[in-house]
């Protein structure tokens, strides 16, 4: 008997799953390390030991399902995230862990034991939004971040992480990286247009852009709406907004898959009458070219040194995270992409705008993903879409690649 | 005797009431029907009745310290506000207040008993940076605005005035406006540069400002930061930025006393790697001639007409406050020019860029207002300050221009 997605358990799944965290017009926020993670900790890890796997909850809070192999060899990982942006969609990260639970139980229905062991996975806090930088349950597990340094981060709201995996009660034994895989494949939605775009329904993803998230500080000086002249004002609001302005047209005039976004801002005192005496926002700038990234870094910077002389402000930055871009082996691309030839599917080779936790896992083993395509290119929003038909397709190139890897000699 | 301002003792009482709701960094923030605005009632309600004065609250909360007269007649009324912004200086409102309290003490050690009755007034919510409109006290006080509407008006943290007023307790009985004053007056602080500038000690007001709030919401499309490209972004952020940049660039080319500022922004979700979905701003606009001020705004609707469809967002409008600007009777200025040529302090007369309580009593009497140098010409700033020997010598024109319109015939 070949084992066999099932889509409707699929769904089925995920709809449950995403009455946690459920916002009122649609969509999710189960922003990493909040009550409304922890509940969907809590129903991963009882679905898991259902399907009888062994669970291990690691020091930062990484959650690994193990399905026993014929062999006890280095397992085929696979998995991706349950948290979310504070407006997140449906399927960014929890696709990619249901899609590999469907996987396995496709594999018990089928009763196959593969060679090698599966290890199904959740990493903690890949999206960032509460806790910068993202992916970081995979960067500590693969030694990139110390657990001591990741304890002591500090969230948008005051809380550290350390504080909070202990208080939702996912601050686990196990040493994070306790177990290495052969190989670590994640299945995601794109997040962007191309596959859609194209007609296209799997992405074999070469690489991971790099990135850089720089929060910046601006001290003016808050003084009277109403009776401070127009040319002797240190406004913090104004040298924000030139920032953000400077940020978006660097990228445009970059070009190529340069990105750049002031996505938060914060003004104080931030009252209508009183000009803003300081600042703090963030820049997100991304390129999968990693000389084009530094370029970009530079030209922030600059302009940052100039602003601070024209509006009479004082600018200080802290890199809040930074990544080189990542390559994935051909090996893995290659599988996805022949994958795809068997199964009939349509794909393409593309890189990734997002970052994800299999940039991470590259450094520990051979890592790959495979994408399906969003509808709009929407993402990190509530109206977030895949089509069935398209979460079907994922899901069984995930399976049958991960067969391949966990049966082969 | 003669009476006589007390420098020391004016000092002390600005000191002790300043404890109230000090900043650790120096400054103050008593936002109106905050806990700490409560406390600045409770004592100033305390200081006037050790002094015999009968105290009145009023509906929305104003106080009135009434000291008798010779004759049961129409009063005046001297005093301004003791709320500050969030972060507040020193002098702001409360110096007024309480040298008007200096001069009722100054004539009861004189045993100068006036004429008229005077009235000292501590106007509720004049900042009206928790609850706009600002000098909503005066503002009902003269039938401006209706005490139901003010009472159901929601401060930024959400609660109302009329919770907020009856969770102080100082929702008084009295009918705000209960009491027809001869004439009102009002010491204040410039909050400008102008009188340090030229070297002056007093300024006389011909006039106050008009204003405009308006708040601003852009609704744009969150979605990935890293995915998205460019050209196919409803960046919120963005479009509140070019907002920002448009008031001060305007501001300046209109030039004159046009002001434009931008000093409050919230972003959603305000994430940093969530291209912003929603951006609510408030632009305030000021000018002292009551075209260039329709000019201003007619400017601002265009920008935004325009910008909506630049920027592919929607963006509405909601008016937070609007009046025109107010000149106040050349009996009042006159007044106080003569008093400080009297007392041999030098003088000019100027506008106020800053809204104040006695643009709303102009409508109820003759309204005039007495402006000492502020340092710098600072203010909405915890650094604000105004020096002695200025103290001083505005509390002791105070004295004399009241005690001139108290004991006329």
């Amino acid at each position: 008997m070949t084992p066999r997605i099932e889509l409707d358990r699929l769904v089925r799944r995920l709809e449950t799953f995403n009455r946690i965290g459920a916002l009122p017009g649609g969509g999710n926020c189960r922003l990493a390390l909040s009550d409304e993670d922890r509940a969907g900790r809590d129903l991963l890890v009882q679905w898991m030991r259902e399907r009888g796997m062994a669970v291990t909850v690691d020091a930062i809070g990484n959650i690994i399902g193990v399905r026993a192999g014929r062999e006890d060899c280095a397992p085929v990982m696979l998995g991706s995230h349950i948290d979310t942006v504070g407006t997140g969609g449906r399927y960014d990260g929890l696709y990619g862990v249901l899609a590999g639970f469907e996987a396995c139980e496709a594999l018990d229905d089928a009763q196959h034991v593969t060679r090698r062991p599966l290890a199904l996975v959740a990493f903690t806090n890949e999206e960032g939004s509460r806790f910068a930088p993202y992916a970081m349950g995979s960067l500590v597990y693969v030694g990139g971040l110390a657990l001591d340094a990741a304890y002591a981060i500090r969230g948008i709201d005051g809380a550290s992480v350390g504080e909070e995996l202990r208080r939702i009660g996912y601050a686990g034994e196990a040493r994070p990286g306790w177990l290495a895989p052969r190989a670590y494949l994640e299945l995601h939605i794109e997040q962007g247009p191309v596959l859609e775009d194209e007609g296209l329904v799997i992405g074999a993803v070469e690489g991971i852009t790099g990135l850089t998230w720089t929060e910046v500080s601006i001290a003016g000086r808050s003084a009277h709406a109403g009776t401070t002249p127009m040319h002797l004002r240190s406004d913090a609001a104004c040298a924000a907004a030139e920032i953000a302005l400077f940020v978006r047209r660097m990228a445009q005039e970059l070009g190529g898959n340069q990105k750049g976004t002031v996505g938060r801002v914060e003004l104080f005192p931030n009252l209508v009458n009183v000009i803003a005496e300081r600042a703090v926002l963030t820049v997100d700038l991304r390129n999968t070219d990693a000389g084009r990234l530094r370029e970009a870094e530079r030209g922030l910077l600059a302009f940052l040194d100039r602003l601070a002389g024209t509006e009479r402000v004082s600018i200080s930055t802290r890199s809040l995270a930074r990544f080189d871009p990542v390559a994935f082996p051909d090996e893995m691309v290659s599988l996805i992409e022949a994958t795809a030839r068997k199964l009939g599917l349509p794909s393409r080779r593309l890189p990734s705008g997002a970052g994800h936790d299999a940039q991470m896992m590259a450094r520990l083993c051979p890592a790959g993903m495979i994408f399906v395509p969003s509808v709009g290119g929407l993402s990190h929003n509530v109206a977030e879409l895949t089509r069935p038909e398209h979460l079907e397709a994922g899901a069984a190139v995930l399976l049958d690649a991960v067969l391949r890897l966990a049966d082969e000699d």
